[in-house]
């Protein structure tokens, strides 16, 4: 069946009582609000690039601009996964899903590795990790839990995941905390964390195999979430618009790194509060808004495993990729993290871990969580730390 | 029926077996343990007052007396909390329970702020959160276990208690881990202070209304325990004890706050160790014996209300208003605690965590909780840090 | 029963199919490997000596040679326990497995001590918790994961016996966290974990009475792994091999130590290294044999046992006896870890408790349990620490 359904994809007909189309066969098979969400993200992408190439604006007002781009288009490369792992199959799905699904950040995070942003690119490892587990899973927690009362699930699964999670977080901090006692020359600290990221790659592709071999054991693994299928497109235009989708969030991404110095220096924030705080929840507000959605309808299980599993992509695939593409393009990054991200990620593993063992969440779990959230992104803003 | 009851308390008649009274009404009512504890407490205050304001003595003496006139009257205190809370019905009972569980500790602390002691005062807050979640804690599981044999309680509900506790340690503690990083002055300090004890209230007034919204999910909240009711005073006499015990604890606490220098150096004390084991214990020894003894009618789950409710009621209540306190009476206080005491309250929550996250107790996880404390005290012990 | 067979400790005939005996009872009764294995470690054991004694070889040699033979005389010390243990009966094979279990380990540790290695000492009790709790843990969970799948066990009991582990860790690593924060004397520090051994050794013989008295709480307490009766010695053969194997252990410990100094210069390896990888595998590795062995086997809570019990007799046993030996051999060693050596085992206990509360564990974690005692490895390794 699945095969079948790859090679031949019926796109499924357009919903009743929407118009038929508006000549692009790419939109017209979408919600008229969705079709309004493309259209509007290729004009605001417009926007920045001219603002940039066309009238080398500088600062806030490029950032704003690429930053609201950039948050359409992760969303329109989020729409494209959806369609080609509903076309695919759950194992090719689940592949296309780990690898594009902090497609965003990861782009971002090069162009700042580049542009030798090195404080700024770790802090954004630290972000999305603590934004993932605080923030998302908070809101979730917080919106299921005042929509539908006390929300249960397997305390054995979610535990499973907590203690993967925990085992990624560890090992992407190991470094740091030797970095402390040695003596070691930054040389040696970029060795080492070339290794230990080539450890942390093998550690993600156990557990993507796991995942595929055991998808009951999976958060959320045992059952499909409605709406997961994205828009009723060929497997041609999925990649088409996937394609396009990822281009135009390069060059975004590289006009938002260019903006972030101007920017930081206009508002007089830190690069740590910009990379913590900022640049996380450009690359995945579609993604987070998602999960809260799952936790409204009373599917938490998808919302933790939305935030546990991003949380453990960054941890064992983008921040391991990140360091190799350092050594590639001459701007060798180490896994050495200043202790308040540290603490800050400890924290918020700890917490969901707990969180996820109780096998229950309730309001009062989210609204604290975000509250957490809230104290440390005072801590980050309070700080304005000259760039380390 | 409670509002009822709340418009005509009537007193219960004294149990049959005792005699009528003495003549005062607040004391007819009472055990005749109870009334000699009433009047031994007033005769040691009276002590204490006559000593520090008659005789004009220092130091030792006048601490010792004027902690046993605390700990009495922090008990006469509870005793009037609980009436008012039986008149009242649960629902504001609890408001006051919450509101007056650690005035003893409060008003201490307060004194010891205005009289700019201020390492004593952050030393009382982590020592009051290890102290209930290990000596009381491990008192309680230690007696209960050795008395009933193995306990259990729903894992799920204390494990949310503990994640809760969780959850308010980390945020009282942030700041500390970010000031290490930071190069802030003290004033910068203060402000992200007061800004993380408004949130901290705010998660405060949050777990309150949870509490009152969802009483069978809260620790032992799902049943009464024996003698919780207090003792038979009508309402007006047990607001009347309410204030009076209250009045006398602040002057007995002012008292005793100025003795705390003259005492530490008689005997060549360090500030931490009076702060984080004799006030804590001065403060809370009654509501310690009462967590234990409830352990021993296996109510544990009641024990644990109480040592992870007073626990959080500290990081989240008592700390943030000293906070505001100090910047009012001009000590402003931050809530940079030094690394050793975040570590111990690091400790005791993440071992009261697990405790409670197995669902059971028994006799040797109390005695290793206790001997942990004990631990931690011969560490301050032998610190004898100069005052920070 | 029991104490009938403890008086007239009759030996199992050997195994129909196995020749009679080479004339030695000792080894009569032994299946062919473990004859040769015997005698094998005999062989090497002499080879030791007579490299250091005779010939006067120094450095790699005579560590490959003396290691070697530590760890087949280590694996003999194992099987006169178990025989003891099964002729006497649970209670009082329980006191000899928890007196003899880290035998090995105590006596190298002692040595080493005495030669002054303190860095090594303590780096050899961390790796010994790290390498129970991640290796061999690790390695137990992926082969019994990849043997029989999903593997369950009580979560309660796991749970239990985790939070008693954390326990114990924290008891030992508190006064590291003071030592941080303190101006104390090396005088004082050594005086402090005195006082802390004698706690902890307290909290040990709790640990043992409690076990004593609740069989059926303790993993894998309520049942017997196959194989655990050992060989079909008599009582007075089995204390015979017993002394024999740890006097010779004794020396060869002490030839062990000596060339540890020119190893390690050989090599350009650290003694840190040495001491948290090297060392501990050498004391251990027969036990880990079995770990992993019976989780193949799909009794993996037996594994967690030895894994635990292990971990948890170091911190409670191990630890404070070479503390109070320091005292007496004129090398006082205090309990004051670096920083590395406590984040790695915080590390270690967090995992592994978490592993633990969730009731079931698969290939997945133990792979990754493994990869993070790899990633430590390398960190150990890069570091090459001037010794402390």
């Amino acid at each position: 069946m699945s095969s079948a359904s790859a090679q031949v994809p019926a796109p499924a007909p357009a919903p009743a009582g929407h118009p038929a189309g508006s000549g692009i066969p790419v939109l017209g098979v979408l919600s008229p609000f969705a079709r309004i969400a493309i259209l509007g993200t290729i004009g605001v992408s417009a926007l920045a690039i001219a603002l940039d190439f066309g009238l080398h604006v500088e600062g806030a007002a490029v950032f704003v601009v690429s930053a609201t781009a950039i948050l359409g288009l992760a969303w329109i490369v989020g729409l494209s996964t959806e369609r080609l792992g509903a076309i695919t199959g759950p194992q090719v799905g689940g592949v296309l899903n780990a690898t594009f699904g902090n497609i965003a950040e990861l782009i971002i995070a090069f162009f700042a590795l580049q542009a030798g942003l090195i404080t700024v690119v770790k802090a954004s490892l630290t972000g999305s990790i603590i934004g993932n587990l605080l923030l998302v899973l908070g809101a979730a927690i917080l919106a299921g839990g005042l929509k539908n009362g006390l929300q249960t699930f397997s305390q054995r699964i979610a535990g499973s995941n907590a203690a993967l999670l925990v085992l990624a977080a560890i090992g992407l901090f190991i470094p740091a905390v030797f970095a402390v006692s040695g003596e070691a020359t930054q040389g040696q600290r970029v060795e080492e964390s070339v290794l230990i990221a080539l450890v942390l790659m093998v550690g993600y592709g156990l557990a993507l195999v796991w995942q595929f071999t055991n998808p009951e054991r999976t958060l959320g693994g045992h059952g499909d979430p409605e709406g997961h299928a994205g828009p009723a497109w060929t497997g041609r235009t999925a990649v088409g618009v996937l394609l396009m989708a990822a281009a135009l969030l390069a060059v975004l991404s590289e006009i938002l790194v260019a903006s972030i110095e101007p920017f930081i220096e206009q508002f007089g924030l830190s690069q740590l509060f910009v990379g913590v705080i900022l640049i996380p929840t450009i690359g995945n507000l579609a993604e987070h808004l998602v999960a809260v959605q799952l936790a409204y309808k009373n599917k938490i299980e998808f919302s933790m495993a939305v935030a546990f599993g991003s949380s453990m992509q960054v941890a064992l695939f983008v921040a391991p990729v990140l360091v190799l593409l350092g050594v590639v393009v001459g701007q060798p990054m180490d896994l050495v993290f200043p202790p308040l991200e540290i603490a800050a990620v400890g924290a918020a593993v700890a917490i969901s871990a707990l969180v996820a063992l109780d096998g229950e969440s309730n309001w009062l779990e989210g609204a604290l969580l975000m509250l957490i959230y809230l104290i440390i992104a005072i801590s980050f803003f309070e700080l304005r730390l000259p760039a380390l």
